[in-house]
C-alpha cells in the first residue's frame, strides 16, 4: 500500500520481529537496543504517520512536478516531539511580550537605528538600501505609524546545571513555518495518542524514558500559530478601516516568491483570515506588486479594484527577492503607501545582526527596555560586532585560534550563509577590516542531543539531533497604542548532528513539536 | 508560483484580458461569450482552487512516485458545484431509511436471496462463490446476527417536466467518496464565498443563472459524510462490546485494498474514529488478514494481539480482490468470525444488480416493505433480468434494434465493466442465453448536461458534463433491533457527455457537489 506498498515487505517484518524479540525478552533494553528498537517502531507506523502529515497540511510543492501541475509531497517533519525541559519553555513564552516592545521601541527610535547601521549599510548593498527607503519614508513623513509584526525569536537549548535558552536571532519579517507547525502539533498528538498499545507504544515510551503511567499526548503544548498569527493581520485590517474612512472591504496582502513550494505554509493563514475573519487575501510576488499596485492622492494602496489594508511579507527579506530595480521600486511603493505593513522596512532594519549585537553591549538594551532588560539578557548568547569602530581584535584572533567555539554571520536576514568551524577562521582570514563590518561573531550554542526520527519523501532515517526552538509573537501599534501584543506560538526545526545549515525546504532540517519534560 | 508557476504568463494575462472586456462591455452576454468567460473566470482562480483542496484532503497517491513514497496529486473535482432541483434532492434524501429497511429485510430473508440468485451464480463465478459463503454461514449457524449497513443509492437525473432522480445502483459493499465528497462541499463552499467580487464573481453568476442577490454558499447543502459513518462504525463497536463479555478495547479493521492510493478517502473515517470516538482501526489488506488474523473458539476474531470488533470492507467486491485462494479464505474467516461485518456476505449479496431488478418486478418490493414501496419505486428505472426463466425474447430484440436506449451491466457488484450504445447488441449476440443470466439490462438515463469546470492534475477544462447523485445511508440492525438507520450524506460525480464509465480514480470523472435550484 502506499508509503510502503513498494517499499520492501522484507523491511517491515524485520522490523516486527525484532519488536516481538525485544518484548519476549521483557529485559532493560540498553541504549543500542533500544535505539534499534525505535527505528524498528518507526517503520511500523511510517506510512501512518506520513499518510496523516500529508492530509493534515502538512506539503510541499514537488520540486519537479512535470505536467501535472499540483503533484506535492510531504512536508519534511519529525515523527515524534523533541525534549525540551518545561521551564525552559515557558520562559521562552515569557519573553515575546519583552520582545514585541523592544522591536517597536527601537523602530521608533530612528535617529539610533540609523545610527548603529551606518557602518553595516557601507559593507552590505542590502542593508544599505532597506536603510535607504527608511531615511526616504521618514524624510517624506511617515504616513502609516501603524506597524504589525510577526515576530519569531529562535534560541537553542544550552547544556549545564539547568539547561536554557539562548537566543539564535530575532527574525521580524517572514517569520515562517508557523502553519507546518500547528499541524505537526496535530501529527504528534496522533501517533503518540494512537500507538500507545503494543510493542510500537513501548518503544516509544522507552525512547522519552521513565514516564510509565503518563498519557504523553499531555507533554505537548498547544500550538496556537494558526489562530494567533491570522487574528493579528485581522486586527490589523481592522484598525485600518477604522482610520481610514471610505475602505469597505479592504484586502490583506501577501507578499509571495515565485517558487511557491511551501504555499501550505502560507495558505492556512489566509484560509483561517477568510473563515474565520471574513477578510480575503491577495497573494502577488513583488513583481506583480510593481506592475499592478499603484497609490492615490491619499496615500492609499490599490491593486488594480482592491484596496489594500495590510501588506504581509512572506517574501522580501534577502538580496535574491530583489533581483532588478522593479522589486525595488515595489518595495518602496509599499513602504511609502499607507497600507500597514507587516513589517515595516524598520521593524525589518530591527532584526539585523547588527542591532542584536549593539543591543548585547551594556546599557543598550536597559534604553529601550527599563526594568525588563534583565529577563532579555537572561538568554543573550555571546555578539561581538566587527570591522572600523568595534575594537575587534581579541575576539577575532581568538575566533581565528577556537573556531569550534563560534559562528560567523552575515548582517543580513533570511538565514543560511553562516560560517562554522574552521571555515569562520578561514573567512575572517579573507576579509578586510572594512569587509568584516558585514559581519558578526557569535557564541557557538552547543545543546544536548536526541535521537530523532526524521521523515523525508516517505522514507525515515533515525539519527543523533539538535533542535532550534522558535517562539512566535505578535504585535500591532502606532508608536503611542499597542492594540495588541501576544504570543503566539512556537516552532521546533531539528537537525542531524553536523549539518550546519537549517533550512527545512532546503531538506536539511524536519518541522517538529516540543515535549515537555519536567 | 504554484501551480501556474510553469505555465504560460500568456494565458493568465489572456483571461484578465477577456474577463475585463467583458466587463467593460456591461452587455448581457451570450451564452458561448459565457461560456468563454468561465474558462477565462475559472484560469484565474485555478491555482486557488486546487491549493485549497490538497491543503483540505482531497488527494491520490501519485501514480508513478518513483523514489517519493509520499508523492501525491489532487484528486480530480470539479471547480464548482452541478445543479440539481431542490426537490429532487430532497427526496432522495427521504429515501434513505427506506433502502436501510429494505437491504435488511431482503438480507434477513434468506430463502429468498438464495433462490433470487441461484441462476445468475452459475453464470457468474464470482456471485456462486459469495453464495456458497452465505449457506456455508447459515449452516454453522449465523454467529453474529448484527450487520452494519453503509449503502449509497446512486442516481441521475431524468430530464422531464418534473424532473426527478432515477436509481442507477445501490451499492452495500465499500460504498466510498464519502470523505472527498465532504471535503468538496469545503472547496465549494470556499470558492463560492471567496470569489464573489469582480470579474470572476460576476462570471460564476453567470454561470449560475439569475440569483443576483443571492448569498451562492446558500445553495450548498451541508454534507454529513465525515460525521455519519465514522459515527456508524463506532455505534457497531459500542454494541459489540457491550454484547461480548470481556472486549475492552475492541479494534475495527479496514480492508483495503493493496495499491492504496485512494488512502484519503478512508484515511478520514479513522481519523474520526480516533479523534472524535477514541477507536482504534487497523488497516489490512485480505491477504494480511489471511496471515495474521484467527479465530478463537468463541468465535472472536483476533488480528494478532487485537481484537476486532468490526470489520469495514473498503475492498473485496469484485473478484479483481480476489486473484488466489488465500483472500477467499480471509473472507470466509471474517465471516465465520463474531466480528460484526460492514457490509456481511448477505448485504453485499442484496445489493447485486440480480436483486435490484427482482425487487423491481410487481409485488417484490411490496413483499419487504410494504405500504412504504410506492415511494421507492418512484425513483426505478426500467430493469430487466436476463436468461432461461426470465422470458426475455422481446426486451432482448428491442434492445438490439435500439442500444441507445439500454445499458447492459454484469451482475457483479464495483462500477465498470458496462455496455453502452452499440455494444450492447454486439453484446448480447455474442452471449448465449445461459451466459445472459450473468447481465441484466436497463434503461439508459438521459440526464441534462451542464458546463462544468474540471480540475485534474492542477489543469481544468470546461466540458458539458452530467452527473451520478448518491445517498449515503447507514443502518445497524440484528434482525429484532433496529440500533441505527439514518441518512449520511451525498456524492455527486460529474463526468463527461460520452464518457460512460464513471471512475474517478481512473481518471474519467471528478467529484464535485450540488448546488440546489429551486
Amino acid at each position: 500500500m502506499w508509503a510502503l506498498r513498494r517499499a520492501s515487505p522484507a523491511l517491515v517484518t524485520a522490523a516486527a520481529a525484532k519488536l516481538h524479540s525485544d518484548r519476549r525478552g521483557r529485559r532493560e533494553l540498553s541504549a543500542p537496543s533500544r535505539c534499534e528498537s525505535l527505528q524498528a517502531a518507526a517503520q511500523l507506523i511510517l506510512r501512518d504517520s506520513v499518510q496523516y502529515a500529508e492530509l493534515n497540511g502538512l506539503l510541499y510543492g514537488l520540486k519537479d512536478p512535470g505536467a501535472d501541475q499540483s503533484a506535492a509531497t510531504q512536508t519534511p517533519v519529525a515523527m515524534l516531539p523533541f525534549c525540551i525541559p518545561e521551564k525552559a519553555f515557558q520562559d521562552c513564552v515569557a519573553l515575546s511580550p519583552l520582545w514585541n516592545k523592544l522591536v517597536d521601541a527601537v523602530a521608533r527610535d530612528v535617529k539610533w537605528l540609523h545610527a548603529t547601521l551606518e557602518t553595516v549599510a557601507k559593507a552590505d548593498p542590502f542593508t544599505g538600501r532597506l536603510l535607504k527607503i527608511s531615511k526616504q519614508i521618514h524624510e517624506e513623513g511617515l504616513r502609516q505609524p501603524l506597524m504589525l509584526g510577526i515576530h519569531r525569536s529562535d534560541y537553542m537549548l544550552h547544556s549545564g546545571a539547568e539547561p536554557r535558552c539562548l537566543q539564535v536571532e530575532l527574525n521580524t519579517i517572514a517569520s515562517s513555518m508557523g502553519c507546518h507547525a500547528f499541524h505537526v502539533e496535530k501529527l504528534h498528538r496522533f501517533v503518540l495518542g494512537r500507538f500507545q498499545e503494543g510493542a510500537v507504544g513501548r518503544a516509544i515510551r522507552g525512547h522519552y524514558g521513565d514516564l510509565k503511567g503518563d498519557d504523553l499526548t499531555k507533554r505537548l503544548p498547544r500550538n496556537v500559530t494558526l489562530e494567533a498569527i491570522p487574528a493579528a493581520l485581522s486586527r490589523a485590517q481592522a484598525v485600518y478601516k477604522a482610520q481610514t474612512k471610505g475602505a469597505k472591504d479592504p484586502v490583506v496582502l501577501f507578499v509571495v516568491n515565485d517558487d511557491g513550494r511551501n504555499f501550505a505554509d502560507w495558505c492556512f493563514l489566509e484560509y483561517a483570515l477568510w473563515e474565520v475573519h471574513n477578510v480575503r487575501v491577495l497573494k502577488k510576488s513583488l513583481k506583480e506588486v510593481a506592475e499592478k499596485a499603484s497609490m492615490d492622492k491619499e496615500g492609499r494602496l490599490w491593486l488594480e479594484e482592491e484596496e489594500v489594508a495590510v501588506s504581509y511579507f512572506r517574501a522580501g527579506y534577502g538580496p535574491e527577492d530583489y533581483p532588478s530595480e522593479v522589486e525595488w521600486s515595489a518595495r518602496l511603493l509599499l513602504e511609502r503607501s499607507a497600507a500597514v505593513k507587516c513589517p515595516s522596512v524598520d521593524y525589518q532594519l530591527v532584526g539585523a545582526k547588527k542591532v542584536q549585537q549593539a543591543l548585547a553591549r551594556p546599557g543598550a538594551v536597559e534604553r529601550f527596555l527599563g526594568p525588563d532588560s534583565a529577563k532579555l539578557r537572561g538568554c543573550f548568547a555571546g555578539l561581538w560586532g566587527l570591522g572600523p569602530g568595534e575594537d575587534d581584535q581579541a575576539i577575532v584572533k581568538l575566533a581565528c585560534e577556537k573556531p569550534e567555539g563560534f559562528v560567523l554571520k552575515p548582517q543580513r536576514e533570511g538565514g543560511g550563509h553562516n560560517f562554522y568551524g574552521k571555515d569562520v577562521a578561514v573567512k575572517l582570514k579573507e576579509l578586510s577590516p572594512q569587509e568584516r563590518s558585514a559581519y558578526i561573531l557569535m557564541q557557538r550554542i552547543l545543546p544536548g542531543l536526541q535521537e530523532s526520527v526524521m521523515t523525508r519523501q516517505g522514507q525515515l532515517k533515525v539519527m543523533e539531533c539538535l533542535s532550534e526552538f522558535g517562539f512566535y509573537s505578535v504585535y500591532l501599534g502606532d508608536g503611542r497604542t499597542a492594540h495588541l501584543s501576544a504570543h503566539a506560538g512556537h516552532l521546533v526545526r531539528t537537525k542531524a548532528q553536523g549539518v550546519d545549515e537549517g533550512g527545512v525546504a532546503a531538506g536539511y532540517a524536519v518541522i517538529s513539536s516540543p515535549f515537555l519534560t519536567s
